[in-house]
């Protein structure tokens, strides 16, 4: 039973969405569980297109290495060209978190429509309804 | 204001996924806008990882033709090998119907995880509630 | 000289659309060059969003085999799986037409939107234009 | 009614090819819908192959995040890997610019051709006309 059910990936969309609401600028969120599968997702109006796949794929990412999206890698430095890993859906920037529980991953939230900052705040509000 | 709005989706969602628990059968469950993106999406419990692209698909199809995705066509019939085109994302059976607003498409639902009949009606219980 | 020039390219996509307003049923309307490249592109209002494609990918059918777009394989029979090859861009059913100068292919033009004896019909208006 | 209309979308990519053969440089000119979807498109005699891609890409680019295509990141900035997402298809230099009417989204054009410069001067040219 760790893995993350559907009431619980509901409550943290809504949770996001209702940070992302409170600052104003709408987004993508996306839920998958632990096997990097979609289990909720919401797309606020005039969230921008273009992240839609980034959201579910910072999901991805993050249920993929059990770790934040974050500066991942950089010219130079190890793991260069991992963005171009798994079909292209790894996301090396910052908007990705898991979703652990009682240690092991349960699942992991994206999120995409504003800055990085925005982003990663309304990540960690999705997180704290988990 | 044609496209439909979150809320409206997730109220069909939530009435789709109302009707697979009623006959027992977990779903995936996917409603895209009137441009063919996901607008909210859930999966039920037990509910196959392969139909989450089927359920999203259907939406897509339904959404590209106005028209509900059905026994679209068979060898020998005219549009034999549809299936092929949109990169593969066409689903040529049933499952997927449109969101209809004064006339004009507003969006669709897809629905995958239960026979054709049992898809057909929870699609069905999903678009009343719109 | 072969190959199509954009304005003659721009003559047939107009017109196409014309007699597609004619019969009343809107249209995507694709022309490419004898390399199978796009050249001219047109969609018309409510012109179905899953007919993009297939206008585009039909004309790039009929440019690759200079030959029009048909029922051009079934189960059992040769070429079975046609659709498959170039990255599944290969459309077997009508309305795509190669565009002939002197006997060499100068392009191909491809429709979408209606039924098969619609498209084929806008496609001979498109070609009757070169 | 905020989308570019189709009569809109090919007085855009006139005027735009009206200003690259002003300044002597073939292009590839696209106008997308609010959606991301192409509505007009046309190739100069001479332009290159590769850019027909990019320039479909830029509009998709601009259409997605409602900003004008630029250097949006660089090795050691945030968004950097931004280019790996949406399949490939966001295109992270200079040539693609939104659509606006109203202070909403109507679609976007994006032009590849010639040096930076060349393409947003083209760009530009076509914007003025919409």
């Amino acid at each position: 039973m760790t893995s993350i059910l559907l009431d619980e990936g509901q409550g943290v969309v809504q949770a996001a969405m209702e940070k992302a609401r409170e600052i104003g600028q709408p987004m993508n969120v996306a839920v998958e569980d632990n096997g990097r599968y979609l289990k909720a997702f919401a797309r606020m109006e005039d969230a921008w297109l273009g992240s839609i796949d980034i959201a579910i794929d910072k999901a991805f990412t993050s249920a993929s290495f059990v770790m934040p999206t974050q500066e991942m890698t950089q010219p130079g430095q190890p793991l260069y060209g991992l963005e171009a890993t798994n079909n292209g859906r790894v996301v090396i920037f910052t908007g990705g978190i898991p979703l652990m529980r009682d240690g092991e991953v349960a699942g992991a939230i994206g999120m995409s429509g504003g800055t990085v900052d925005q982003d990663q705040k309304v990540a960690e509000a999705g997180i704290a309804a988990f």
